[in-house]
């Protein structure tokens, strides 16, 4: 009975000429459904990070009205946390939530679009990669590898990180072993430092058994979580190593590409409005953690020196400088973040952080 | 042929059990089309502001594929800039796109939406609203007016203003005619100065007459465009009378619910998308505009006084605190953001406030 309708209504169709077109005319809905994969390199649900992409796959499905299904896998339980790329590039997966900075083994310049110390923060990353020209050289990095990217959440400045050494000059940098992973750990390293990669993990025992002095995490949200009050004597900050650290949101160029345009339009919208929420939900959850590490939890919150702000800011300068001589498509990205920092930081001078300093007053 | 032909359909779809079903299965979409008019605040496309509602309709639009069909208005075209408000309370429109301070006459705590004195900024202000209760607040606040609010952009810290006359210290204020309209005009008058409002097409000639001594419009990417460098001497900032102002988009709440659920997903996330696009594009075009105003027309910046800034925020926590007496829901509200921004003000302070601070030595 039911075939029988369905050939009914077909025929009903073709008679009234809706039978030769692909595409639905304009106001009408493709009936296609799709059904994506979506990994991650969090666990699932993870706090903060791991909630953008169960946010996302609510949002398209919602709009969609369930025409297009995104099934969201935390680290490992597709493909692990570090192959979110590759998964994606090659279709195994449709999109994937993780951080660019993870893919400088093989594309030199993919910190840009995460982080780089004393880079911009997160305000200025999404203006430069929305009306900057950012985005636009995010996806011609991409476009090799059959990916299209999108901004995918910021944390907002993160802290400093925990130590069981006090810093009192560059002098106390020397030696001291800390978990600071890409370009901040070569600046750590030049600075006489010893920076050492962990996953998040082994954090926690390793800062207890002094196998290292001190850890960078993300931010009092995260680190709370983690405990890492227990194992460490200073909280320090600021983030000089990850100002604005943008997550993305990679998609499999021919899965989006066989969209029709309104489920193009919703993944892309529901990208842009995953990424300020981010934001949000750190800025909101990060005010309230830090005033529980210190009311409850004790937790000494210090500055970092400024001659040894001073310091890593110097070597970054250098460490940035010769990774844009890697080659041509790097240092467009380079000078295109650098032109655009360069004005966003002499506007903010008089705005953000003019305010800032006006209200602490 | 065509009547028939949708008869056919219309028997096919009933003999097939579609008939007797209000909501369209999952995975289907209901045809039904709607047409909504958005009624604004902004001169048609006027930069910054008056694009959010045309990039809100544009999403809304090509992600339903055309079944919301949203046509802006520029302000007077439909109904004035300030009735815009009772224009969608009423349903005369469906959507609106306006600033949620012009309300304070009808609505005292409407300003606590919009701009405070010595307030959240633009990344306080989206988390307050969305991770902190202020949006639960604010449609509290709208619901007996037949709206709901969701924030609709966010210019970022403004700047102080135009001035004819030097500030040196608070003496200078008194006497001075400012056009400082709002909470901000409220301080401005107790610490000796003379508040006027006028309409932004009469700010160029009455600075340009002497009428007023100074006038704070937005930021020095709309200030360009209207030629204040031609005819004011200073250019003041920060601006703590405006130091995060959002904009509100306000929907209909019978075609909000009129809408079947994809759409009025739809709704809400193209809103989310432009309140982060809007600040994102001030940012980038304020840094900018800011190079081309000193550089080429030879504006001179100048910071308002410690002293000034003091005297302000001393009196903006004054009128903020009358402004909370005025009945119950306005001091839930006041309380709300007053606890949010302790909190923030002091996680900002080690994070983004200290690292603008680090970054610029």
């Amino acid at each position: 009975m039911r075939k029988a309708c369905v050939a009914l209504l077909y025929l009903a169709l073709i008679g009234c000429g809706g039978g030769d077109k692909v595409a639905p005319a304009d106001g009408e809905q493709s009936q296609q459904r799709f059904e994506w994969k979506l990994v991650t390199s969090w666990p699932k649900n993870f706090p903060g990070l791991g909630l953008a992409p169960e946010h996302f796959a609510e949002a398209v499905e919602r709009m969609s009205n369930g025409r297009l299904k995104i099934k969201v896998y935390g680290a490992g339980q597709l493909v692990p946390a570090l192959e979110v790329f590759d998964a994606v590039s090659q279709g195994t997966a449709e999109v994937g939530h993780s951080g660019a900075y993870y893919w400088k083994g093989k594309i030199p310049a993919s910190p840009f679009f995460g982080a780089v110390p004393f880079g911009l923060n997160a305000q200025e990353m999404n203006a430069w990669l929305h009306y900057g020209g950012g985005l636009e050289l995010w996806r011609e990095l991409y476009e090799p590898f059959n990916l299209v990217p999108f901004a995918g959440g910021n944390t907002g400045v993160q802290m400093a990180g925990w130590f069981n050494r006090e810093i009192n000059s560059i002098a106390d940098i020397k030696g001291l072993k800390m978990r600071i992973p890409g370009l901040g750990g070569e600046v750590f390293t030049r600075a006489g430092g010893i920076s050492v990669n962990l996953p998040g993990g082994e954090l926690y025992t390793s800062m207890q058994t002094g196998v290292i002095d001190a850890t960078e995490w993300v931010g009092p949200y995260n680190d709370l979580a983690f405990g890492f009050y227990q194992v460490a004597k200073y909280y320090y900050y600021p983030g000089w190593h990850e100002p604005g650290p943008a997550l993305e949101l990679i998609v499999n160029k021919q899965a989006l590409e066989a969209l029709p345009d309104d489920l193009q339009a919703i993944v892309e919208t529901a990208a842009r409005a995953i990424n300020q929420d981010m934001l949000d939900e750190y800025t909101a959850r990060n005010n309230a953690a830090l005033v529980e590490l210190v009311e409850k939890h004790g937790v000494q919150v210090r500055k970092l020196p400024d001659d040894v702000l001073a310091e890593f800011q110097r070597l970054s300068a250098d460490v940035i400088a010769e990774l844009a001589a890697e080659d041509p498509l790097t240092k467009r990205i380079a000078d295109s973040m650098r032109a655009f920092a360069a004005q966003s930081s002499a506007y903010h001078g008089i705005s953000e952080e003019a305010y800032y300093n006006a209200r602490g007053k």
